[in-house]
C-alpha cells in the first residue's frame, strides 16, 4: 500500500485533530511532529490524544524531528499561525530541509496582494528546493474561492460571482461560538471589531484569489463586519443572549471591478440561525448557482481538505501555490 | 493585453462553435484553423460564420496551417472525434509540433483504463514534447467527474459518490433530441442502444475517472441505458410523441469497490422531463450534497469549458492529463 510520510508542525487543538485524523486514514502516516510548547517537546503524541500512538515523539525544531524520524516524511502539515509574517519564516525552514508544506494559514492562502515581498520570497525558496507550498483550508480555501472559481468553468462569459455561507452556531463548539461575538453586547462587539478579534480572516484573500483566477483587475477589496443582533432573548446550553446582543457575525468581502461589485462574499455565523447552507451563484452565460444545504460542517472540512491537499502539492511543479494553481484536491484513500 | 493564439483542428459544428465563442472573448485568438473537407480547404473562417473573419484560412493539415498562420499557435483545440483509437495520432502530430492539446474527445477524458496502450502512447509523446494533453467537456469532463471529486475534498471519510444529471430536452436543439432516441418505438431505440448509436459517450470514463481520483480500486464498471418511455402523448414544434414511444434516455454508470455500488452517475434527458437539474450526493464525513437547479447548459458549456482549459493545460506538467491532474479550470478573460 501506498503510504505518505507527514510531518506535523504545530501540535494545537488543529494539529492533534490532523494527527487523529491521519492516524484514521488509509495511505498516510504521522513520523515526525514539532511544537515550541517546551512542556510538550519530548513527549510522545500520545500525551495528547489517546487516539495516537507512541512512536512519533514531540521535537522543539524541524532537524530534531527529522533526525528522530523513523521515516523521511514526504511533506510538512503547518497548523500554527494566520498571518503571513510569522508564517514566513516557519515555512522557509522546512522548505530549506526539502519539503513541501500544506498550511492552515489563512493569509498564505492568497498572499501576492497583501504580502508580495513575503510571497516573493516563499516562492523562490520553493523554487530553490523544488517543492511546492500551499494554503488551504475549508474557508478560506475552498468553499468561496476554489469552489466558486471552478464552477466558472462551464461559463463563457461570467459578471458576477457571489458566495455565501450561512451557519448556525448553535451546536457548535464554544469557542467557536465566542470566536463569532455570541452573547456580547453591542459596545463589547465593536470593541471586538476595532482590535481585530472579532473577524472571520481570509475574505479578502477569497476575493483576490477569485479576481486572479478570472483574470479580473481589482479597484478595491472591502472586508464590512456587523453582528448579527438577537431579536429576542436565547438560551442554549453554553450561554443566554438577551434581546439586543450580538448573537453572530456578518461579514461581507466586495471585490470592486470597474467601479463595480463583481465579487461579493458574505459570511454569517450566529446562534438561531434558521438555516445552514453554502451556496455559489455565478451570474453569466450559463447562469450557474450551486447549493449546499446544510452547509459544510467546518470542523471537520478544515482537516479533511488540509489531508486531501497533499496528493496535489506533491504532483505541482515547484513553487508558492493556491488551491487554484495545483492539480485539484480530492478525498483520497490508499 | 495577454494575448493566448489558438490552432482550431477539426471545423464542425462544435469547431465552428469554438471559433465565434472564441472570437468574443478577451485574451484568446484563432490564428489558425484545419479541417480534411476538401470543400471548406483553402477558405477563410468567415466561410463559416459571419462571426469569423477573413484573416485565417482552413488548411488541410497542420503543416500548412502553421505556416499560414499568422502568429504561432500556442495550443490547439481539437474537436474532430469521440474515440481514442482515432484521436491518437490526430494529438502525436500536433504534440510532435510542440503545441499542447485541448480535446473534447469524450474517451480522452479518462483513457487509462479502457486504451491504456494509446494512452500510455500519448504520454510518451507529450513529455517527449514538453507539452500538456488533456480531453475535457462539460460531461465527461466536469458535472459528473471533475466537479464530484472536487466535491469530496472537504470530506475526512467517503462512502459513496452519487451524482443525477436530469434534462428537459424539450427546447434543445432537434439534433439533440433525436440522438437521445426521443420519438423512436422502442424496438427502434432498442436497435440503436444495440449498434451503439444511441448513448451518452463518457459515463464509464466518469466512473473510472472519480474511483483514479479517490484512489478507489474498480471490480467493474456498468453502463446500462433504456428509453424514457412516454406516459402520454407529447406534442413539441419539432416531432410528435405518441405513448409508449421513447421520451429520450436514461443511463446508469455504476462503479463497484469491494463487491458494492461505489460510483452511481445518472443521466437522464427526456422531452417532458420535470425538472432539470446536476446534483451530486457525497456520502460521507461530512456528508456533501450540491445541486445545481436548471441544470448547466450542455451546448454553451462544452465550448466553455474547453476555452477555460487552455490556461490549465499551458500551466500543466508535460505529460497526458485529466480534468483531475491539471490546475483547476476556470473562466478567465484577460
Amino acid at each position: 500500500m501506498l503510504m505518505i510520510n507527514i510531518i506535523q508542525i504545530g501540535m494545537g487543538p488543529l494539529g492533534i485533530k490532523m494527527a487523529q485524523y491521519i492516524s484514521s486514514r488509509n495511505g498516510f502516516e504521522t513520523v515526525a511532529a514539532v511544537d515550541l510548547n517546551p512542556q510538550l517537546v519530548g513527549k510522545p503524541l500520545q500525551a495528547l490524544s489517546d487516539e495516537l500512538g507512541t512512536s512519533v515523539q514531540i521535537e522543539a525544531n524541524i532537524e530534531n524531528a527529522l533526525a528522530s524520524a523513523t521515516s523521511r516524511p514526504q511533506v510538512a502539515l503547518l497548523t500554527t499561525v494566520s498571518d503571513m509574517v510569522r508564517i514566513t519564516p516557519q515555512i522557509e525552514a522546512i522548505v530549506a530541509a526539502g519539503i513541501p508544506v500544506v498550511s492552515t494559514c489563512e493569509e498564505l492562502s492568497f498572499p501576492w496582494q497583501e504580502d508580495a515581498a513575503l510571497a516573493e520570497r516563499l516562492d523562490k525558496a520553493a523554487k530553490q528546493a523544488g517543492v511546492g507550498i500551499v494554503g488551504t483550508g475549508v474557508n478560506p480555501g475552498f468553499l468561496m474561492d476554489a469552489l466558486p472559481s471552478f464552477l466558472t468553468s462551464v461559463c463563457q462569459n461570467v459578471e458576477t460571482v457571489k458566495v455565501q455561507r450561512f451557519q448556525d452556531a448553535t451546536s457548535r463548539r464554544v469557542p467557536f461560538q465566542k470566536k463569532i461575538g455570541a452573547g456580547l453586547t453591542l459596545d463589547q462587539f465593536a470593541d471586538k471589531v476595532a482590535d481585530g478579534s472579532l473577524r472571520h480572516v481570509g475574505l479578502s484573500q477569497s476575493v483576490q484569489f477569485i479576481a486572479d483566477k478570472l483574470g479580473w483587475k481589482l479597484d478595491k477589496t472591502e472586508d464590512i463586519i456587523s453582528p448579527v443582533i438577537a431579536e429576542e432573548a436565547i438560551e442554549i446550553p453554553s450561554m443566554n443572549i438577551a434581546k439586543g446582543q450580538a448573537a453572530g457575525v456578518h461579514q461581507l468581502g466586495k471585490g470592486w471591478v470597474n467601479g463595480k461589485v463583481k465579487i461579493l462574499l458574505e459570511f454569517q455565523a450566529a446562534i438561531g440561525e434558521a438555516v445552514s447552507y453554502d451556496e455559489v451563484v455565478v451570474s453569466g452565460t450559463p447562469n450557474v448557482s450551486s447549493r449546499i444545504e446544510g452547509g459544510v460542517n467546518g470542523d471537520i472540512a478544515t482537516c479533511a481538505i488540509t489531508i486531501n491537499t497533499i496528493r496535489p502539492i506533491l504532483q505541482a511543479q515547484p513553487g508558492l501555490h493556491t488551491m487554484g494553481t495545483i492539480p485539484s484536491s480530492s478525498f483520497w484513500e490508499a
